[in-house]
């Protein structure tokens, strides 16, 4: 069967100007700028920005995009309510995936699907995920929900939201760099749902559900909070070793490493692991760092070879973690910085639209007749 | 740009024993059997049985799944509440949507992907999609909710929860003929999203969410909806000539027509327009019949070259209407008939997963650089 494209890899679907991926370099850009340079001197309002626009803003586009977002980061009461009301213990990205699409009912605008429409939406969604995720967080843990503020970048009013507590500069700056970091990454899974679902001109809340049902997956953003499960099983520095061999003597596999087109280092886990090592070298932290650090040697002695990398879910979490965000809503934290990617990368598929229907190769039976009941078997 | 797949158009990303398709001459088969037979000897039970297991069942496993389906037919309390409280006037696949996905949170075994538990979540789904469609559509006209009854088919049970009357024979068999002619296309775009979903190992009502978000388009499930209002606005069947010409002149695209696979009449259509047909020689009935005779008669002289032919929306509203269903809710029905596809094309997929990571042709700028913001423009 080798005409099947399993898991459609390397099959091209359409065109892209946003995001370039040379996977065996392990370079990445968005509109042609390296991805170091959009952590170190952009933020994530702006990257968003371009993304949806398709070029740098001006100093104007900008201010009145970010006024845009801070003047719809409040969420309506219903949706407060129906987030306080959901039962705990709750699959994070299930609650958000719920309150999104619960906003949708909400949105007198929902039903359009015009690119001007499509991105007034997107300019919304992007301001209220992050109300909602750090909402979902709040109540779930039984606290009372923080109304956003609007002094704050949309990185540090996150923290704020979470914790209830404004955030240094620097903790609001390295959540931002995170965000940047995992704004867009071209026709990855989810973005690639929410295409599949807004080429039969559906509306952008059936896309953004859509693709945060992808998203949630082990094999896509829920990889972050798996890599976080085995450190934590794995405890101490003296066992990664072991614990490591065990597994890829045993062919399973292991959660923040390989990745579908990078076939070396993730340029993000490059970025993320610096950070990881200046949050490492503060006092009373965990192993965290160290364990990461032997599995990735182990790996790329052992399967490097073969392509397996680490990826961006590597290091993340450990950033995280440091920054007091639980490691079951590492995956909110990818939405709420993916979503950038996937609204204009809808606002992209829209303006040349076809609708995605691709084929199976038929193995079933064939020349087959309905047998009556009696005369089964 | 030749080698691009725009659409994923004859694209072939997996095998699959489900269904088949020969486009060219207006073949549909499931598990190798013709749709006709389907429609005429089987029922919506039994083809939702036989894909989800991928043979026909023996008279003891039909009895215990449908015993299965009527068990679970009640959804629980907070749904109910949820969906009475939803605000009044939004489109019905938002609040399937919305409901679906709350379901989800109330469901223990969601985050269960394994084989088993799919297939135990799909057949609660199947029984629950009907009540949850039905109370809706009530719901949202101020109407009283009206339990499910387990002494009826699964059809049969739809018209009563919808109108609170039991219908007769023929109506419920009539429906149910409808649902098992929606129930499995291959790979259409609703359930190609769900399998992307699934793809990353994402949970079941993730996918299922994905699968009613991209349903819900225009090019997709809702068009049998678009072709209700082209019926109403057309009015009479003097006027259809006229109406469908000017479209067809100003390039504009007709709904219910068309199709990625079938090239020819789809064979769907030809069983509904036998039923449409009864439906319309019944007393005191509207022009709609006649009025997509004749839009038939013209799409096929003009465009049926071009391989445009009647689809299975065509004539699907027109015997909905008859059986008291808003042309709001022909969409819905659709989910209703197609969730048994949507779930036993995600367990088929699933047992030889791959993570759907298609590729797009970049064409945007190169060797860009971050511009400092007083340096732009
Ligand atoms: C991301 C991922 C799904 C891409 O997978 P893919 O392109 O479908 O690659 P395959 O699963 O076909 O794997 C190709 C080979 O590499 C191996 N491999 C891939 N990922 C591996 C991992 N995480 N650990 C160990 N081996 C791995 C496979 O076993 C396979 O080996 P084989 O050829 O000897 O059978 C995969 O690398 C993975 O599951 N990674 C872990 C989850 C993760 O971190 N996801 C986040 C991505 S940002
Ligand atoms: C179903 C559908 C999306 C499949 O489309 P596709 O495979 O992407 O086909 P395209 O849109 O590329 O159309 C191919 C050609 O047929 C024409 N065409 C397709 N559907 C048409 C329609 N409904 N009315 C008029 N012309 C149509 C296109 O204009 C195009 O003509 P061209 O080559 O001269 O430009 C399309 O036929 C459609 O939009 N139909 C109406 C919606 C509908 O009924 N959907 C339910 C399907 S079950």
């Amino acid at each position: 069967m080798s005409n099947i494209a399993k898991g459609l890899e390397g099959v091209l679907f359409t065109e892209s100007k946003l995001t370039f991926i040379n996977g065996s370099e392990g370079i990445l850009t968005h509109l042609g700028i390296p991805i170091q340079e959009w952590a170190e001197k952009s933020t994530f309002e702006e990257l968003s920005l371009a993304l949806l626009d398709g070029e740098l803003p001006t100093a104007e586009e900008l201010a009145r995009f970010d006024a845009d977002l801070k003047a719809n980061r409040a969420i309506p009461d219903q949706l407060v309510q129906l987030i306080r009301d959901m039962p705990k213990g709750v699959h994070p990205m299930q609650a958000l995936r719920t309150a999104v699409s619960y906003l949708g009912l909400l949105d007198a605008q929902a039903e359009d699907v015009t690119p001007e429409a499509r991105r007034a939406i997107s300019i919304r969604l992007i301001a209220q995920f992050s109300t909602i995720i750090a909402a979902i967080n709040r109540a779930q843990e039984g606290q009372d929900i923080v109304p956003p503020r609007a002094d704050l970048t949309h990185a540090g009013n996150y923290l704020y939201m979470l914790t209830g507590k404004e955030p240094t500069a620097e903790q609001a700056r390295l959540f931002d760099i995170a965000l940047v970091l995992h704004a867009d990454h071209g026709m990855n899974a989810s973005t690639f749902t929410a295409i599949a679902t807004s080429s039969t001109l559906s509306d952008m809340y059936s896309c953004m559900v859509s693709a945060i049902g992808a998203l949630k997956g082990p094999l896509h953003g829920g990889a972050n909070e798996a890599v976080m499960d085995m450190l934590d099983e794995i405890g101490t520095v003296d066992k990664a070793e072991a614990y490591i061999t065990k597994k890829l003597d045993n062919k399973e596999k292991i959660m923040g490493v390989g990745h579908r087109v990078y076939k070396n280092f993730d340029p993000r886990s490059r970025v993320l692991r610096d950070y990881a090592e200046v949050v490492a070298n503060k006092e009373g932290k965990s192993d965290y760092y160290q364990i990461l650090e032997t599995i990735e040697k182990i790996i790329v002695d052992r399967i490097g070879a073969k392509g397996i990398y680490p990826n961006v879910d590597f290091y993340s979490g450990t950033v995280y973690s440091d920054l007091g965000i639980k490691k079951e809503y590492f995956t909110p934290i990818f939405a709420l910085a993916r979503i950038s990617g996937w609204c204009a990368s809808v606002i992209e598929y829209s303006r040349d639209n076809r609708l995605l229907r691709p084929d199976a190769v038929y193995t079933g039976a064939t020349d087959a007749h309905y047998v009556e009941m009696q005369d089964r078997k």
